[in-house]
């Protein structure tokens, strides 16, 4: 079969156990996530004789050692990965939730019932744990997936997705509820991305080249994010403390995932205090600012910034820095610049606080905290499939719901139309 | 100026315009969408010299009658649509909302508000009222709105534009916010489909042609159905007058609209009893059948029904029937055959009527009620412009809160992550 037969097929496949998947009993979904986690447990030499030759080809290849660590599938990472099972195996089926219930004139009831999306394609590079994170979340939503990972970790995730499939059989379910693309080669994505008679959502992890790549070549619709860009505007009125400490946590915390601090803007009227008080901490946890003019007079150490810093996502200890005249100007740069990332703003004034969460049009709009925080689970969604920063069915992190939707019911006694 | 550059020039406009549409109080909105209503009422005689001027040319064109009364702004249609306004005026504001708001172990509260989408292009055909229609919800909701109407009803869009636009201006809002396309040439709709930088969401009204075209071209998501394949399952224990009623009501009560009745399926065990009743009625009604064999067998003036009937959307007097073995083979013909749009059981099988509403994949599903009800005034929507078949962030008939989405906002006291 060439490649484009095969991911076809699967597509097939996927979809005809979508309906298997959406009329599965809770309790038999939770039994195929325990027994996953039992297997993970299990087999796991097996698993990291897999992964280990994942490793001497990476080794190989050249790929960085971050790269390396991100591929690895220690007992930790296995440990963590048992863990999510039986917290997504714990959290409540979404499937079947019935909301809006309400009698209209007509004597019909009609209200909204929480079902699966169908069919979800998830393409992810390096970390072979998100092979089970979204398989678990796709499986307890209802819905079937179809797993591409890196090539780099093909080995990994076909040992994964063996006992993710031997686990459905043990449970009476179609295994093609979760499968893994057992090829690397990249026509394979090409092949996924017109599939779109069979599959319903595109959910791309990873660079910005993959996102990108794959949000122009997909027929079926996305739900992505490119990067974050992601600012804090420190008002006149800022608690220096707090608005200090949200800056360096911000920044400094995590430097290389999407939810750090990329730009910091500070209002004019404190600029020339906090500007100094602020730089003197982020100097010391190894920061390097970025600055305007403004911001390189009140504090020398900033190097001066270009036009492209204001865009830039440095996912390292890097911070751009501008003075704005007031919150209007904060947010028409946060608007010119922003990724719709999350944004944050420390002041202690209500009309600024709710002007900014009302008008900054970002998935995650903060008051008075860190942008660490906008995650899934930090938001009590249980976990994450993704953030999406487009508005489209979802805008931020996404959980469970978000690979759900809700069609109408009708409950009638006979009624016709007038 | 080329096509190319108009549509990119009133993209770019419109995506402008989003952000005051956004933050436009609701006093504002309301004050535009009566002063609408109010001009509309005082241009009447424009409008209608304007309209004739499409009909005029329509008929030299050589439309069908049925076209032309579409087209025809009659003072019964101007009436309606400035009910309609004066309706979307009263509901209650979608835009601000917040829902979900919880303490997170953090300490920061975290929930989520509704917005706007943004920029929504609206495509469709004929009817110069949706432009009045679509327009009224898009602002409401808070969006920008670009409509490109059918080329045959240019005139009577661009005098309904006038008003509109007046409107904003008469309210100190960018007229922008409301934009029609001004030219008839196709170019316009390529061009409208690939400003994927500015426009966030793409509705297209229309043909099943139209709709294709528009989903197969465009970079922008598509919110969209292609027609309503709608079936009823009669089951063993069906009441045979509430049956009946449903089935007459729901196949001829409108037989030209995507939530008519296409396909009927009646359960084996009361076939020989309920078809000659039915049948009876259907064909003083003027309903044709076409039946698969058992059907003919038990009411001889169906005519036989070939493999493409089951998927055909007749929107005539033509009735498709079939007799199933039991619910599963009808849920199968369904899943097989349905488009997603509606589908009703008439039974009185408490066990029936649950199976069928948790398991049958569409965007409506009924019990005991007409397929007629699947409409955005008949479910409480207040309003509906459009209906949509495909489950990413709307499934079913797409009201105010459609036309929006949900932002995470978090409050803080200075919460900072470990």
């Amino acid at each position: 079969m060439s490649i484009e037969e095969t991911i076809s097929q699967m597509a097939r496949e996927a979809k005809q156990a979508a309906r298997a998947a959406a009329s599965m009993p809770t309790e038999v979904k939770n039994r195929v996530l325990i027994r996953v986690a039992d297997e993970l447990r299990r087999q796991i030499k097996i698993i990291q004789q897999e992964n280990e030759k994942d490793l001497t080809a990476g080794r190989e290849k050249g790929l960085s050692a971050a790269m390396i660590d991100r591929l690895t599938l220690s007992d930790r990472v296995i440990d963590s990965m048992i863990d999510g099972l039986r917290e997504v195996a714990a959290l409540i089926d979404p499937v079947g939730e019935i909301s809006e219930m309400n009698k209209q004139p007509s004597g019909i009831m009609v209200g909204r019932m929480r079902i699966p999306l169908g069919v979800i394609a998830m393409i992810y590079e390096s970390r072979p744990n998100v092979t089970i994170d979204a398989a678990a979340l796709c499986l307890k939503a209802g819905n079937a997936v179809i797993l591409r990972g890196g090539s780099e970790a093909i080995h990994s995730n076909l040992a994964l997705a063996k006992i993710l499939q031997d686990a459905l059989a043990a449970e009476g379910a179609p295994a093609a509820i979760i499968q893994v693309i057992p090829t690397t080669d990249r026509q394979a994505v090409n092949a996924l991305l017109t599939q779109e008679a069979c599959i319903d959502l595109i959910i791309p992890r990873g660079g910005e080249g993959l996102i990108r790549f794959v949000a122009e070549n997909s027929r079926i619709p996305v739900l992505k994010h490119y990067k974050g860009v992601c600012h804090a505007f420190v008002d006149y009125n800022a608690d220096f403390e707090m608005a200090a400490a949200i800056i360096l946590n911000s920044k400094a915390q995590r430097p290389g995932v999407c939810n750090a601090l990329e730009t910091m803007l500070v209002h004019r009227e404190v600029a020339p205090i906090f500007l100094p008080f602020v730089g003197k901490r982020l100097a010391e946890a190894g920061v390097t600012l970025r600055g305007c003019s403004e911001t390189m007079a009140l504090w020398p150490e900033t190097q001066a910034a270009d036009d492209t810093d204001w865009d830039r996502e440095y996912l390292e200890l890097i911070l751009a820095v501008k003075v704005v005249a007031d919150i209007d100007e904060a947010m028409d740069h946060i608007a010119a610049h922003g990724s719709q990332h999350t944004e944050t703003i420390v002041t202690e004034s209500y009309a600024n606080a709710q002007r900014f969460i009302r008008e900054v049009d970002s998935s995650s709009v903060m008051i008075n905290a860190s942008t660490r925080f906008a995650d899934g689970g930090q938001y009590g969604l249980g976990a994450e499939i993704g953030i999406s920063t487009t508005k489209l069915h979802a805008y931020g992190p996404m959980g469970l719901k978000e690979l759900t939707t809700k069609k109408f019911i009708v409950y009638g006694s006979g009624q016709i139309r007038e």
